[in-house]
């Protein structure tokens, strides 16, 4: 029986934008596990399944409910451990916990400065008064002036992705000769930018966009395929 | 028979400061291998052991000579296997390279631009010139004007930790429960300051400074005996 995932969509049901899903999404490709997935907007909190933290990712494996992205990838690992490995082994697990925690405090925070406004845009009717007002907030400004100097912000954007451009000048994936978890965490930031922005993010010869070039050929192009913008 | 390493030193034969030797020094002891090291100034090049490429670390094992702190540790995962391993795999090597990228990309350039002065005060006689010089030329400024407003540039080094800081919240090493190479590679940038500059990088609160403080007691206190100034 297929593995049942709450997905976060906008306006448009197939359009799917958040970099937590997206990570989820290419760990249950990486162990060759079917996934349905249910289109899920910020305000329908009730409609996830127990337990959750009223986000998503959630997964439904049968009879289990596991939700948040770091914990679905290690019940994934844990449940399957015969497919292959996420982590490649204990070690690998915590390394990847550096790289999930340098996207979260240096590429997302980046990443949303650039395109609030357009996820606002793509956000589902009843989502958008929610999202305006809770990332407004958070930004102590109104989504449109969060986003006005984003060409000016540009330039330090690139150059915060200098660790992952050097590593990924000298091996394919950050986790080696193939992805894994630390590439679909990093991944999900940049496919959640492209689903809902056409903002052009990296230099035409950045070998960060070659290596985001060869994530989208991953799956048989699973990410390529999906709603999106641009390269 | 002891490995010998060549080791950067300053006017002090004592006071070892190259970041680079110091992760190489760690990966040793992490191997449990007996080291004797040499002391070595930056004018010295015809001093080292053939091949090399003008810097250190160099080491010589038995008839063999290894040249630079990463090709020194993976030559001693692979002539050491049978002793507790530096990367925990190839997927471990691997993700080790983001944190060495990332140590490479983020903390040296950050840290440098605030002790580059102290460590010329260190240099050897000899060195003083040529190390004033070559920076000098690096930065386009001279040495006391790139430190000069180091006191304003502490807020944003603190800052550019983060992803450091939220894993060594989680788990004590980045490696896990138990430090490697990783550990080693972040930890030679700490530890090069400290040998050099009585300039208080961290708060006395961070997790970094008490992840710091885990390094410092690594190994019966290697870090910690060596000549260096403040916690």
């Amino acid at each position: 029986m297929a593995i049942t995932m709450y997905d976060l969509a906008g306006a448009e049901p197939e359009r799917r934008f958040s970099p937590f899903c997206w990570r989820a999404k290419m760990a249950l490709a990486h162990k060759g596990l079917e996934v349905e997935t249910v289109p899920w907007r910020f305000t329908e909190k009730d409609k996830l399944p127990k337990p959750n933290e009223g986000r998503v990712p959630v997964i439904v494996d049968g009879d289990r409910v596991v939700h948040d992205s770091t914990a679905i990838a290690e019940y994934l690992e844990a449940r399957y451990p015969d497919r292959a490995s996420l982590f490649g082994g204990e070690s690998g697990r915590r390394l990847t916990q550096f790289v999930i925690d340098w996207t979260e405090t240096v590429v997302q925070p980046g990443l949303i400065r650039l395109v609030v406004l357009d996820i606002w845009r793509h956000a589902a009717a009843q989502d958008r008064d929610y999202f305006r007002r809770s990332r407004e907030e958070r930004f102590g400004t109104s989504l449109e002036a969060a986003v006005a100097d984003r060409e000016a912000r540009l330039p330090a954007f690139r150059e915060s992705l200098s660790p992952l451009r050097r590593t990924v000048e000298r091996q394919p994936f950050v986790a080696g000769a193939a992805p894994a978890y630390a590439d679909y965490a990093v991944f999900g930031a940049f496919q959640w930018a492209r689903a809902i922005s056409d903002f052009e993010l990296l230099a035409g010869d950045d070998p960060v966009r070659a290596w985001r070039s060869r994530m989208l050929d991953a799956f048989g192009g699973l990410a390529r395929r999906a709603p999106a913008y641009g390269a």
